[in-house]
């Protein structure tokens, strides 16, 4: 394995990741119930071994693929996970390299992360035996989950693979957005948890994704970069081509002593970081839930640039609230085109309800043949980009409605799903607090069929001026 | 009935609504299969009448109680919701005063709000015709929800009475709130979707609740006050000794035209509303799921005054996210005391974990016992206000934890219930996309227990320093 060194530019080779086709979990706890070798074991779907000097026997793993050490192994190990204390760490590196394996994780954590010289130390000497033949994940992180392999290190990580790369130093972190992305409806190609970072780094992860063909959309947790790496950042950043959104912690006095403590990263100056983003076009967001709502949005809906919203509710009042939110977000709740509203005026005959934008239905919103037509019209307009909408759950009920009607909540989905047909983002509103097991059942059915629900609009209204700011930028 | 003019002030009384003993429903739909009767009919707990010219029968209502006209029923009547259309809305007040009916709804819409001087003409005389001796909210309005009393115009509304009062005009924006708020684990007082306030209005309603023995908070959703109405809203004001939270409709351009559209409002100056909530020490809000939000953290931990809070997590990373949104937000993540940090450090000998601000658990949060001894030791520290914890769900499961112990949620929850002993608030962030079951199962057992649980720090950070500078401001 070789640095790659086209256009000056030095980052480590990680493409064989793709192909990985056997792993083995070195130092299985038994006191941890040999928790991250069945982890491992869950869903690959290679050849996966447990390498231990002394057990022999674990349940429901095959006794003949447990190997007292790494060299015993008779065929290839692409991938180990190394969870041995760190005593052990540089011996085991060795027999890595004797094995060529091509890449290990190091879970083991008090090294750099210590604080303490010897741990730095330690760290130092572990980059050197892996001779520069053996990528390192880590120490002190959880490694790599790549559903397309089954490679996970947690239980029950989400099976189906995805278009969004995700790089994070903090496990923790990772574990919040790979266990909470299943349930928003998105899916990763493969999460990266570095760790410290001693070897292969966020550069080399940045430019790994860059490449990927598996990888449509990045999202990285970043804490900072080592000394010596802004050339190749900007380099990597300079070449790549697919959208990418950061969440930079460490941004305030405190936080960045805190990154520090927590793996000894640098988060630098602010004023550097937000040129640098603004220089290469990232999107930057405040918090892990922007970062994977960012991620849906643009997955659902592609790219999107907006000047114009349509904003349709059932209450008058929230429509106002929804009109306020959006303009001070930057965009316009725009008068439809005379056409459109002469159609749709004619749609609005009920009392208590406006057609203008904002479109306020009130108790129009019963006919579903009718919402179905507004919703239709709205985006249908050249002036209108999307369409932002409320629609309390308890209205989907039965018992809460006026009238009952058994094909409503099949019809009201069908309208939800008109951003698909005019290539325009539809995003409902439904509040969680409102009849929240009706509103499970249908945010379900609206996932599958790529529509992002919402509670609250404060959770997608900030980050819609930062996709289409990208989207205007890209096109540059 | 009459004006109250106690210090130079020009209020309408309506006391007597804590009173309401007996209610008529005037024009019930048969169409809407009696929607409006029925919904009042479910929880009333005192007589309950129809008023009807045809219709004699009702499914499951008492016969005996449906009358072909106001006058004919035997007893008294205070409170009618009426639901007839404009052509018979005089009529219909006439028999009201007649029959001494002390406050209505008018439901019934197309008046002032339909922009028409017709409208707007009808308006005025059906106020004429109300003589002062009957009190309308309304028209285009769902008038009166109260729990105590079992008045509620719309199905399964909460039977829990609570001391948060709500005053808007919007029925929908109503709606929204009274069916979140039962899921929130807050409840009403008494709510008023006040329509076109063509008699009573915003500032008879908020002096009415900054009297009430019943409400402790007041929210509102407002839109605008009628011309004339200052100087009586400042006397309100003025005397008023209750936390007010308020959401302002029509701040935008468009948002201001929705709004006049919506319920004839005049949204006015954003600068004079400004200033005006300032001068007041109201707190204003973004959304209405903040104004729910702020009355639920008042309503569980009362008003606090925070300067300095702990960080506590169980991800390094999520912890200096939160430590940079808390110093955003304008709170420090104060270093402890050196006795408490003493303390802790004790407590923290795991690899991989930090006991300085902000806390980094790891794996020490599966040891309960030290979770509590730890929250228990940062809240006794003078220097820490308040405690923002991280806890993933997934972590909860015996299934995701590295070691089984069936006592492990219980004692997770008196954890999290140390806020209360400390008096100081201990707000838990349980992202909701992560095992969604296992969190609402700990969520009900923590709003059962009065800890109010997020999903998202930015759901509840912008609202701490609204409700600090309103206790430090009250003060003076």
């Amino acid at each position: 394995m070789s640095m790659l060194e086209s256009q000056d530019l030095d980052v480590k080779d990680i493409s064989f990741i793709n192909s990985i086709k056997s792993i083995a979990i070195i130092g299985p706890s038994k006191k941890r119930e040999f928790f991250f070798l069945k982890n491992h074991a869950e869903y690959f779907k290679g050849s996966i071994y447990a390498v231990h000097p002394t057990v022999d026997e674990i349940s429901n793993f095959d006794k003949q693929n447990i190997f007292p050490s790494l060299e015993e192994i008779p065929g290839n190990v692409d991938f180990a996970f190394i969870a041995v204390p760190p005593s052990q760490i540089l011996n085991v590196m060795d027999e890595c390299v004797q094995k060529k394996v091509k890449l290990v994780t190091v879970f083991t954590s008090e090294f750099s992360d210590s604080g303490t010289e010897e741990g730095s130390g330690l760290e130092k000497e572990l980059v050197r035996r892996a001779q520069n033949k053996v990528r390192i994940l880590g120490p002190n992180g959880m490694g790599l989950f790549y559903p397309k392999a089954g490679i996970a290190w947690r239980p029950k990580f989400p099976t189906t693979p995805g278009n969004i790369g995700f790089i994070a130093q903090s496990g923790g972190i990772c574990n919040i957005a790979i266990y909470g992305a299943q349930n928003l409806g998105i899916n990763f190609s493969k999460v990266f948890s570095f760790g410290n970072g001693a070897d292969l780094d966020f550069v080399d992860l940045l430019y790994f994704f860059s490449r990927d063909p598996e990888t449509d959309i990045i999202l990285c947790y970043l804490e900072g970069i080592k000394k010596g790496r802004n050339h190749d950042l900007r380099k990597v950043l300079e070449q790549n081509k697919k959208p990418i959104v950061v969440l930079k912690g460490g941004r305030s006095k405190t936080g960045s002593i805190a990154a520090k403590t927590h793996t000894a990263s640098i988060s630098g100056d602010n004023r550097i970081w937000e040129a640098l983003f603004k220089q290469y076009n990232i999107i930057e967001v405040d918090t892990l839930e922007q970062l994977l709502y960012t991620a849906c949005l643009i997955d659902y809906y592609g790219l999107f640039e907006l000047d114009n919203l349509a904003v349709f509710s059932i209450s008058g009042g929230y429509g106002v609230i929804l009109v306020d939110l959006i303009e001070k977000a930057g965009f316009n709740v725009a008068p439809f085109s005379p056409e459109i509203q002469d159609k749709l005026e004619s749609k609005f005959s009920m009392p208590g309800t406006s057609a203008k934008n904002p479109l306020d239905l009130a108790a129009l919103f019963f006919f579903p043949n009718t919402v179905y037509e507004i919703i239709d019209l709205a985006l249908s307009d050249e002036n209108i980009d999307g369409l932002v909408l409320n629609m309390p759950s308890f209205y989907l009920s039965a018992v809460f409605r006026v009238r009952d009607d058994r094909s409503f909540e099949s019809n009201m989905i069908e309208s939800l799903c008109l951003g698909r047909k005019h290539h325009k983002p539809l995003i409902p509103i439904i509040q969680r607090t409102n009849r929240p097991e009706d509103r499970r059942r249908i945010s379900k059915k609206l996932r599958e069929k790529k529509v992002p629900v919402f509670g609250d609009p404060l959770e997608f209204l900030p980050l819609l001026p930062k996709i289409s700011n990208y989207k205007r930028k890209s096109k540059d």
